[in-house]
């Protein structure tokens, strides 16, 4: 092949071009997404735009966080004792009250060497795949997911592998698809609970058969646990971090979900680890990792083969060379999570059973949408939209579109999911607002619907 | 050749493996080195240590930011209406406000659209890095200078190439130098000014030099410049921005020095560019960017050939997968660039001023040490160990180790900005203490003087 310069074509070992390839990767981004979607959009100056579209309700006044949490950031602002660069791992009393914050949930004490902080869960994300990739290895993240993930795997060389979240199960994961799908290639598994974009929440059962499934691979957990307690259902949140003496865990989290601060970028990667695997393991060099050589078939974890870097060790290279959550942020840390008071958390999650309720009651009302699996957690719900009800319309992208420029009503397409044809709806917006949301949604519907022949 | 475990050794292709590469990209972290410097350091409850080691100076009274400044970020945080995650390019009344801030240094008036907001300088590093790199591909860059570039040039699989900067020319760039180390594979040249690690500052005409060799050689310009206005010498802060028309330039930036916040992480990607090269040139997909390509020889430049991702774009693209900046602290860039008094600005000029000429003076006196050229912008004074002189010192790095160990005195080893056996000084820190640390440095220094033979 050659290129309309007359040159020869690159060699194979060039075709991962990272700038080439970044293109493709934004548009797995849903930023992206949500721009394409709210393209045409005009706003009438009549009725209000109605944004179910992300995962940021920090624009709602029932949502806004509370006074002492705005506090202790500007008490550390004024401080004036957090105007330098940070330690590259973090402040340590933000890692320590983290680490006695997250060991709450845990039946063991994390301790601060565990936590890592990050430019949010977003850059604990990137950190991860830029840590974890080599060419050749593989991760295996769920569909429908976050596909953020696929875009930082990707740009790292490393393959993104989909294993399937069973509608019909509240969104469980598949684990004998995760096992068909894993291979000595394979470094980890990707999962997120409380669910984006499903809702999901995981029982401990579960979440103990993916430890066993991890562990019998030999592979990590990132547990994307960035929706963290955000559950109105009947299950009750539970940190994957419970099963670190089963297979090794990085847990990902944040302040921005729960907290209602995306804005406020503090983030963490935290090991999950009793059995010292990360300290242990040894990526090996100039190779992919070969997983199945740190744990042994009696299920006992040993260390990787040659020299090399640990994971832990790689973590704190990466973060040398990375940029670092805003100082002062990281100093409102301890004030933060100590001085938030319950009532605040009570009342987001009522908010939030409240409008995902409204959410299922008036969605049931519209034909071609189904919900398979009522939420129970975070601020998403994923329905199925059955296109040979709607006349006009080619698939879930097109029909975002228009719904957005003719009903101003902002809802994610399932591409931007990993999951086509189908929507993700987030409910976590204004109650009176998320009625008038649905409500011309279901007019939307009606106007494109099919007549029966 | 075959690994421990009896299997074939991993293709050529896989050589460049970043997880492996990290521990070598971390060690040309200046955090990652200074690490190394005081790990032998004992603090004696008597003399204080003495912080000349890192860029840094926030946490010293004479330094500390102006309420103003303050006050902005505050306002921002207390409004609640930056809570939420800003636009992947940042939100429009920054850009706007620092659009103008930068014009008026500028014979033009940049716009909005050329200012991409990042969470410090730190990420705009990364981000051209990452936009920039393909395999094959090369970056030239000044020794001495900050490493930082080098380890995201490499973990995204680009060469490093480094062109010398002239002690004896006040550390200007060696034109010569450059023109003989580019060839077709160059994609862009990096200059830091003023300067980090040697306190330079251009003059418009050797900055006009630099933009006529890109232009010649047709490679882009990212000129650093987040010591911005930190100039304390003769000569005048120019922008390589004045240089648009010529060449196009990328503008680094940050808040971090000049407002003296490195904490608050907040910089910028600028495109300074008259004549639309970025908005034109088509990144070559599957191949190195053909720099040749587009300019033409007459000095036009032309867009690429082929299909492809344009750098402006590209930027866009990384910025949807990347993480942001604090979007309050975003909020707060219009009334902080408005607010903040030129006397502020004086006073922090004024005391580098003091302390660089305190801290030259003081080395005079020290005769291992020899400085060529004496600081004019910065914070930073190159300075030449002559190690025949010392007696037991092996190199830079253990003359810092025993100096820290044994002094409390911390100093830059030059091995972390790529310079053997020289010292980076920062004097950037209280007059009082600076003369303390100075004091300490010249005992040091006597006590390991070798008996002249
Ligand atoms: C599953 C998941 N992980 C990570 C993130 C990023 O969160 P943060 O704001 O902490 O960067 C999001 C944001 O929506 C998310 O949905
Ligand atoms: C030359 C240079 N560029 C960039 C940076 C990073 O600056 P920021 O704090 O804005 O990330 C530094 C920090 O010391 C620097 O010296």
């Amino acid at each position: 092949m050659e290129n309309g310069n007359g040159k020869l074509a690159t060699p194979a070992a060039w075709n991962f071009t990272p700038n080439d390839t970044l293109l493709g990767l934004s548009a797995l981004s849903v930023r992206g997404v949500l721009c394409r979607v709210k393209a045409g959009m005009v706003e009438d100056g009549v009725r209000p735009v109605v944004p179910m579209g992300n995962g940021d309700s920090s624009g709602f006044p029932c949502f806004r966080t509370p006074p002492e949490a705005e506090d202790a950031v500007a008490d550390a602002l004024r401080s004036g004792q957090y105007n330098s660069y940070a330690a590259c791992v973090g402040v340590e009393p933000a890692r320590r009250s983290i680490a006695k914050h997250l060991s709450r949930d845990l039946p063991y004490e994390l301790s601060t060497d565990d936590v890592y902080l990050t430019n949010g869960c977003a850059q604990a994300i990137e950190i991860v795949c830029s840590v974890l990739a080599r060419p050749g290895a593989n991760i295996l993240l769920p569909r429908p997911g976050y596909l953020f993930y696929e875009a930082r795997a990707v740009f790292n060389g490393m393959e993104a592998r989909y294993f399937d979240l069973l509608p019909e199960n509240g969104w469980e994961v598949d684990i004998d698809g995760v096992q068909a799908l894993a291979d000595k290639n394979t470094i980890a598994m990707v999962i997120v609970n409380p669910g984006n974009p499903c809702g999901n929440v995981y029982t401990y059962e579960h979440l103990a058969k993916v430890a066993e499934t991890a562990r019998k691979l030999g592979i990590f957990v990132i547990a994307d646990e960035v929706y963290a307690h955000l559950t109105f259902g009947e299950k009750k949140f539970v940190p994957m971090g419970v099963f670190g003496a089963v297979a090794p865990v990085l847990t990902l989290g944040s302040i921005s979900k729960r907290w209602v601060v995306p804005g406020w970028r503090l983030g963490w990667i935290v090991t999950n680890d009793l059995n010292g695997v990360f300290q242990k393991t040894k990526v090996h060099p100039c190779s992919y990792i070969d997983v199945n050589n740190f744990i042994s078939s009696s299920g006992v974890f040993r260390s990787g083969l040659g020299h090399g870097v640990q994971v832990v060790d790689s973590i704190k290279n990466y973060l040398e060379i990375s940029t670092d959550p805003p100082t002062f942020v990281q100093g409102a840390i301890p004030q933060l999570l100590e001085n938030t008071k319950q009532e605040f958390f009570h009342k987001t999650v009522n908010i939030l059973r409240e409008t995902a309720d409204i959410c299922c009651q008036k969605l049931k009302d519209i034909s071609c949408i189904t919900c398979p699996s009522k939420p129970e957690g975070s601020m998403f719900v994923m329905v199925k939209l059955d296109l040979s009800c709607l006349q006009d319309i080619k698939d879930d992208m097109d029909f975002c579109f228009r719904l957005a420029k003719e009903e101003l009503v902002v809802v994610l397409p399932g591409c931007a999911v990993g999951y086509k044809n189908w929507l993700r709806i987030t409910f976590a917006i204004e109650p009176s607002s998320l009625e008038d949301g649905l409500d011309r949604l279901k007019t939307f519907c009606l106007r494109y619907n099919k007549p029966k022949k």
